[in-house]
């Protein structure tokens, strides 16, 4: 494989990141410098922003300008390899990696593979619902919402209506709180111009949460603010309520209640996305490796993990960090010190997390923000809460070109009151079944 | 079906109109204010500007930027209507399209279905060319290249490795031409940055064309001028050839000669997309249904013709006139105003094409053009005739937001040299066979 062994040419220890999420990406740029070869395996060429995943799925933005090929924000760091493939395990004594292009060796492997949707073993739901974790969700979840009022206008019975027009979101964390805003918004402002045909009084969207308050973690001040700016946006909120089954038609709830609708939106959990090979008792509940302060994952010399799939266990957080941005970026971030540190035989630094905070925005002028800024904790609501989300998310986003875009986009749509990414590009659902139409009348 | 039913609340007479290209979209438009109701059938949810697929296959811009949806371009048009549907036939007697969704009453129809890729009748052709006709098929050859460069890098052998970097265009109209110098493009600037592990004098692209020239049917000045660009731009052009097979890893000429190449880009003709239904004799050689001068299927009073896959005989077009967007534009617009003064009983317009000229891009500062105004013809070529093609272009987008993301995509790949949009999104080839890779070493 010459493409391949042209790598070993370098003649340096190599370190393998596994995933480029935020935290593999951030480690392969903090390896600009070390005398390292940084091979990088994801089964995408680009990096995506996930915080923006429902921007996409609720048409305000281009799926291009949320990812990032990986070969080009990388392109000037000469110790940077790239490989496109899907990791299939790991060999921790012959210190190799295998992959769908083959088996890769290491020196030191970064586990950064992030975290996958949980569907708590539940099959049936895991078929029939719509997740909003990469790029082809949000794309198959903007197809699928455009698809339905495309279907809805064959159909006459008012169930079989509502099927259709109403939604169901269950998750009451920032991903869920902000796809019930954004759903929101086109069925005010976008929706009921497109279709005049359609009662848009007639579309429900529910959000159920299995807690007392959204937003669990955020302040209490932020939790109650993102309930009443949901519900004065229309979102019917179910507090306190699980979902006990969906079949793809009927949802039913703990208490008894059911909702209809051909769309369930999952946002309801994650879970780590381990790989084979590692042994098992590293590996703590939730799918985390269990990691020390440095990101090495228990056992292991040459085996770190950081990121969603790193559970550091700390008095501030028994469980792990939250399975967020900012923690990834930080591991990343001193992981790469630390590897350079191992390799002078410095000592290493232990990992200490900032925590800045979180926000979640509920649609035009509504956010709320928990911003921690040199140990004192601000809270923000309203129209500064949104401007600080949008500064926050455009200055986050990789390159100027995407930031540029994404500016543009919102600044037109803030403008224009419109989305204008409506079109049903790539993967659709498929049209209603003959049985379902009640009739193919001659119009 | 109440919701189609509704449409009949306006009690006027129904247009229906079969696809939304230049022809059928102008011809919509046209008919804001006729007093008719008008109804756009369509197999996508959106208008695609066809001229500019190209830079979506070539990684320049986003598919979002050069559709847009039917119902956001019309959506403040009372009298329009669109359906979401594949028309499978027309029974004329009934005055009824088959689709779909169901059986669509009409008392006026338009055919506006375009052209389809024509591989005359070479069936493996068909299987194993990538065409540019739609944005699927824009976003499969983006995939395609990029995916080609990752896999090489597995490859040893040099024929295994030329067969993934090497291109093969058939067609040297513009399509063709334009395809063959934004590949040159990314291999000069692009490519190299990206895939530093690869050699790209090892890239070769070849332009095959059956006539003596390129862009034949534009001045002898462009044609030339078209062919020593690509030239220096080391785009291998092969004039009076034809291709005789590809079976998708050797494509064998009538020379004899023999290339290969895992990616044959077929750009050599397209045939009219007529519908079943209509009397056979109605439809001339390359399946193009024979309208007279007011764009009436010959043979019917109420169904009509427009575009590419209407053929309007005339002395200066014998076979019909060029299938490109300016006669589908121009008979669109004609044929509103002409459905509205048969209604007020007023006499028809004859359609006179106003011939604009035509002009294609070969790279960066480099384009030819022939333009027709006012009874002169000027030709271009060079950076004025660049910059006049972006000009054209960018002005005939529809709406501000995509006028604005094109022209600040290009802005951006002008100065940067970049073309930003190189992620593998959506249909993508398939891996390569275990078979295909000599050697899974340990690396």
């Amino acid at each position: 494989m010459e493409g391949l062994t042209k790598i070993d040419d370098l003649g340096k220890p190599r370190v393998v990141i596994v995933g480029g999420g935020f935290g593999g990406l951030e480690l392969a740029k903090a390896l600009a410098d070390a005398p390292v070869q940084v091979v990088l395996i994801d089964k995408q060429n680009y990096h995506t922003f996930q915080p923006l995943l429902y921007q996409v799925a609720s048409a305000g933005l281009n799926e291009g300008d949320i990812v990032s090929p990986f070969r080009k924000i990388l392109s000037n760091q000469d110790n940077f390899y790239f490989r496109l493939a899907e990791v299939q395990g790991v060999d921790p004594v012959a210190q190799v990696v295998e992959t769908t292009i083959g088996r890769v060796r290491y020196d030191y492997l970064v586990l950064a593979t992030g975290a996958t949707t949980n569907y708590f073993g539940d099959e049936q739901m895991a078929k029939n619902a719509i997740a909003i974790k990469s790029v082809d969700d949000a794309i198959e979840l903007r197809n699928t919402v455009l698809s339905n009022f495309e279907q809805a206008l064959q159909l006459g019975d008012m169930e079989q209506l509502n099927s259709l027009l109403d939604f169901v979101i269950v998750g009451g964390g920032p991903t869920g709180v902000e796809i019930a805003g954004a759903l929101s918004e086109l069925r005010t402002h976008v929706f009921p111009k497109d279709f005049r045909e359609l009662d848009f009084k007639q579309m429900d969207i529910h959000l159920v949460q299995s807690g007392p308050v959204l937003l669990k973690g955020m302040s209490a001040n932020a939790s109650q603010q993102a309930l009443e700016s949901l519900q004065k946006f229309g979102v019917q909120v179910w507090l306190d309520a699980r979902v006990k089954s969906y079949d793809g038609y009927t949802v039913t709830l703990n208490t008894g209640q059911q909702l209809i609708t051909r769309t369930l939106i999952w946002a309801a959990g994650v879970t780590g996305a381990p790989i084979a090979g590692l042994r098992p008792d590293c590996l703590l509940p939730g799918n985390r490796y269990a990691v020390d302060e440095h990101n090495r994952v228990q056992g292991y010399d040459n085996v770190f993990a950081i990121g969603d799939i790193a559970a550091m266990r700390t008095a501030a957080h028994p469980e792990g960090h939250p399975m967020v941005a900012q923690p990834a970026l930080q591991q990343g971030r001193l992981l790469g010190e630390n590897l350079a540190r191992l390799l002078a035989g410095k000592p290493l630094q232990p990992f200490h997390y900032q925590d800045k905070g979180a926000m979640a925005t509920i649609g035009r002028n509504h956010a709320v923000a928990d911003i921690k800024l040199f140990d004192k904790e601000y809270h923000l609501q309203g129209f500064p809460a949104w401007l600080a989300w949008g500064v926050v998310h455009v200055v986050s986003l990789i390159g100027f070109r995407n930031r540029l875009m994404v500016l543009l986009n919102w600044t037109w749509s803030y403008l224009s009151h419109d989305k204008g990414l409506r079109y049903i590009i790539g993967k659709a659902k498929p049209p209603l079944q003959e049985a379902e139409v009640e009739e193919k009348a001659i119009v």
